[in-house]
C-alpha cells in the first residue's frame, strides 16, 4: 500500500457490483471502491458514520427521510446509525470512506456481506 | 452538512489556492477540498497520515524518498510524519481525507496556514 492508486484501474478489476476493494489505508480507515448496481439490502452502521462519493454513473441512498441521489463528484455521508439502502438502477462506480473495521452489510448481515478486501499497490 | 455535496460547485466557490474547504464530515474526519497552485511549504502531521485525491489536474507531491506525481481520479495517502511538499505548477483540484484537527502546514506553521472552514450545506 505504498504506491499511488489509480481508481479506475482498481475500478476496472473488479466483476462483480457490491464487492468493495480496500484501496488505500489513512490512519484506521479504509477508502474503498466499488461498483454499485440493482439493490443493496437496507442496513445500518450503528457504530460510525458512512462516505458514499459517485465516480460514475447515479447512485441513490434510500432513507427514511427521503432519498438522496448522486452523480459524479457528488458526495454524502450517512449518519452513525442511520438506515439507508444503495440503490443503482443503472449503476454506479463509488468510493466509500469509512473505518477499517466496517462491515458491508452493517447491522443486517446476509449473502451480500463481503470480507475485507485490500488491493496490494 | 446534511445534505449532498457538489465538489465541483464548492471548488468553483474558492478564490485562492491551497485554502481547503471542509465538504463533509465522516465522524472526527473531514474530507477536504481544495485548489493546488505552485509550490505549497514542505511539511509533515506527526500524529496522523494524510491522503490526497486529484479530482482535476495534476499533483506532484515531492518526499524525501521521490516524487509522486497524481492525475485526475489517482489517490496517494502520506504516511504519518512524512515530510511531503505539494507541488503543481499548472493547478490541480484536491480532494483531502484527515482527521477535523489536522492543520494544512502540519509541523511548519507558516503564512500558508489556513482556519478550517466548514462549508455548510
Amino acid at each position: 500500500m505504498t504506491g499511488p492508486v489509480d481508481l479506475a484501474a482498481v475500478l476496472a478489476s473488479i466483476d462483480q457490483p457490491w464487492s468493495p476493494r480496500t484501496v488505500a489505508v489513512l490512519n484506521d480507515y479504509d477508502v474503498r471502491v466499488a461498483h454499485a448496481r440493482g439493490e443493496f439490502p437496507r442496513h445500518s452502521h450503528p457504530e460510525t458514520d458512512e462516505a458514499f462519493l459517485v465516480v460514475s454513473g447515479s447512485l441513490t441512498i434510500r432513507m427514511d427521510d427521503g432519498d438522496v441521489t448522486l452523480g459524479p463528484g457528488q458526495l454524502y455521508v450517512v449518519p452513525k446509525g442511520t438506515p439507508h439502502q444503495p440503490y443503482a438502477p443503472d449503476g454506479a462506480q463509488i468510493l466509500l470512506l469509512e473505518p477499517s473495521a466496517t462491515v458491508n452489510t452493517g447491522d443486517s448481515p446476509s449473502e451480500y456481506t463481503a470480507e475485507r478486501r485490500v488491493v496490494e499497490q
